[in-house]
């Protein structure tokens, strides 16, 4: 894995965490995208070589509204580059950790994506994400 | 913020998480450190520019104990790296966020850190952490 690509935090409104986060990052969201398959709204912003993705339903069905209405705001994912996802889907499955899909899907922010199952990961979503070229 | 330092994250065991974040990032825990006085044991491992820090309570009433009790094993912090901990600690003052230590203190691997309250910041607890030179 190369980085941590970005750090997912479920938002009750990604307009109002958009500015409080521009606030502590000394920046301001420089990306919204809506991922309308999730069911989320998302806005970025940078940190160096990371990115904050702040994450807002779109419906009371949405992985993030079900998140919150359980747990309340707070950090919903990590997510870490890789160069082949197909590889790295492979050898993680190869070690015992239970992807939730089989294939990279298309994510916010022009990635491919898969996502870790946080009972193999200590209570951690992870997801793996590849720079569509 | 120069970058993600790194997330720690609350797990009973340092040693079985340590066995799992090395399979999933393809490395190995590179230290482990005690912080008495946040009554923790820490292991790092790197991914990149980037660490995840697994947090282990040596005590009942660690923080990362009381976490873990509450919500389970998981994401317990963001630390971002900064060049100037009381400029950055000024700076977020002015712009009205809760500080949860006055003055800088010293951390896990040769930091000084300072805890942004979640609750200004959607549930997230921030860390800010300068390298001790």
């Amino acid at each position: 894995m190369n980085k941590i690509e970005h750090i997912g935090i479920a938002v009750n409104s990604v307009k109002l965490a958009g500015d409080i986060y521009g606030k502590l990052l000394n920046t301001t969201v420089y990306k919204t995208e809506e991922v309308a398959s999730e069911g989320v709204k998302t806005a970025f912003l940078q940190a160096g070589p990371n990115k904050i993705e702040l994450l807002e339903a779109t419906n009371d069905n949405s992985p993030v509204a079900r998140f919150i209405e359980k747990r309340g705001e707070g950090i919903h994912h990590i997510a870490f580059d890789v160069t082949d996802i197909q590889a790295e889907m492979a050898r993680l499955k190869a070690e015992g950790f239970i992807l939730l899909n089989d294939e990279p899907k298309q994510g916010a922010d022009n990635k491919l994506v898969c996502f870790v199952h946080p009972k193999c990961t200590n209570g951690v979503l992870i997801e793996l994400c590849q720079e569509i070229s």
